[in-house]
């Protein structure tokens, strides 16, 4: 039942609401790949290069980065993690989730005031396909928060599949992007952002407390994309 | 990142994939909705029955059970919970959380060999909106099949918005029904009857141990709700 009792907002007849669709422009901002020569993180920096933005892919070896960014081509340009946040207005967070926490943990100060997005889904996986694991945080983004305070964390990113994304063939990707965050205004740079690749919506989802299943349903992606041979996204529909 | 790096399965040349889509005939089965005169089960009992599905509602009183039966009309009937179990092939668990445990116990005996889907979602409630509550089995869905071991649980429907479901209005409902389960002949019964609702697809999206995402994500749609003025639901792209 998706209906919530507590629905009724007593304050929301005093200011017209917002139009939820009305989005900031993003299209000057660098968007930073940390983890951008993974599968992930090299398929969301082709699509926002591809997009018209200017994008940093970051890993720990600056050469790697470099040389992945060079085959990228679209402009893309490649530095170690910490020049890659320091460069950045946005910064994606795609590492393996083996690494998130100290790889965040690494790069506080240049992350310092930036708005993060966290991509990372923590999963296990054993014969019986994926299954979610539990951060003591939450979720990753929960502790991406907690190891970033003095930075804007949000996450999204999370149901893509990296097979369509690095495609060139594939011109439209026809899912949303739900982005969670606690500062309206942060969650919108996300959304614009998502926006800008053809096909996709970003759409608010909730607060990052509310990150875990987002992450962790991912594991029945896979299970999906098992049974019909798929590389299956996510529409919210009614919206 | 949705891809599994353990998609190979050396075991899949052995015999050919059986097409996904194909599901069995359930148009003669009984659908029995426990916790029949709540929103989400009066709305789903309203929808089988509307597409031609035998339909008993149950309630811990066969008396209201009986009066929202003959409201609902479409020769919807009504009966106590053990009664509904009894009677149907297939059993929906729509009641609220507060009362799974205490009612599945209850039930062990009618519920013996059946077909039973939980719809649950453990939600919590504060100023801040929706979250997730987490059972000690994992998920509700989970807690049935602890609670009930010579049944055949699975869980799907977890999505619908209870207003759409009982709108006469509304004549479709676009959107999938995510099933889980241990047993794809169960998962496929269960697909099938979701995908007997007009603009419905019943979609087999992983084992019980990832239903606690799936029933979680309503306190995500539930902002989407909020923040959208909508009813939103999930489709899968690319099955």
């Amino acid at each position: 039942m998706t209906e919530n009792p507590a629905t009724e907002n007593p304050t929301a007849s005093k200011a017209p609401a917002k139009d939820p669709w009305e989005l900031p422009d993003v299209h000057d901002l660098t968007v930073g790949v940390l983890g951008g020569t993974g599968d992930q993180g090299r398929g969301l920096a082709y699509r926002f290069a591809q997009a018209g933005q200017s994008v940093v892919i970051g890993s720990r070896s600056a050469e790697r980065a470099r040389a992945a960014a060079e085959e990228l081509g679209h402009g893309v340009a490649g530095a170690d993690n910490a020049e890659c946040a320091e460069r950045s207005d946005v910064v994606i967070v795609a590492v393996p989730w083996e690494g998130h926490a100290a790889t965040l943990e690494s790069l506080r100060e240049p992350l310092r005031g930036k708005l993060v997005v966290d991509c990372v889904n923590p999963l296990g996986f054993d014969k019986k396909g994926a299954y979610p694991l539990t951060p003591e945080e939450g979720s990753a983004a929960q502790q991406a928060a907690v190891l970033l305070p003095e930075s804007r964390v949000t996450a999204a990113f999370h149901h893509l599949s990296a097979v369509l994304l690095s495609d060139p063939e594939v011109e439209r990707i026809d899912t949303d992007v739900m982005v969670l965050g606690e500062v309206r205004a942060d969650c919108e740079i996300v959304q614009a952002l998502a926006s800008r690749i053809p096909g996709m919506r970003g759409v608010f989802a909730g607060r990052l407390r509310n990150a875990h299943q987002v992450e962790a349903l991912v594991a029945n992606l896979i299970s999906v994309n098992r049974r019909y041979k798929a590389h299956a996204g996510v529409r919210l529909t009614d919206i």
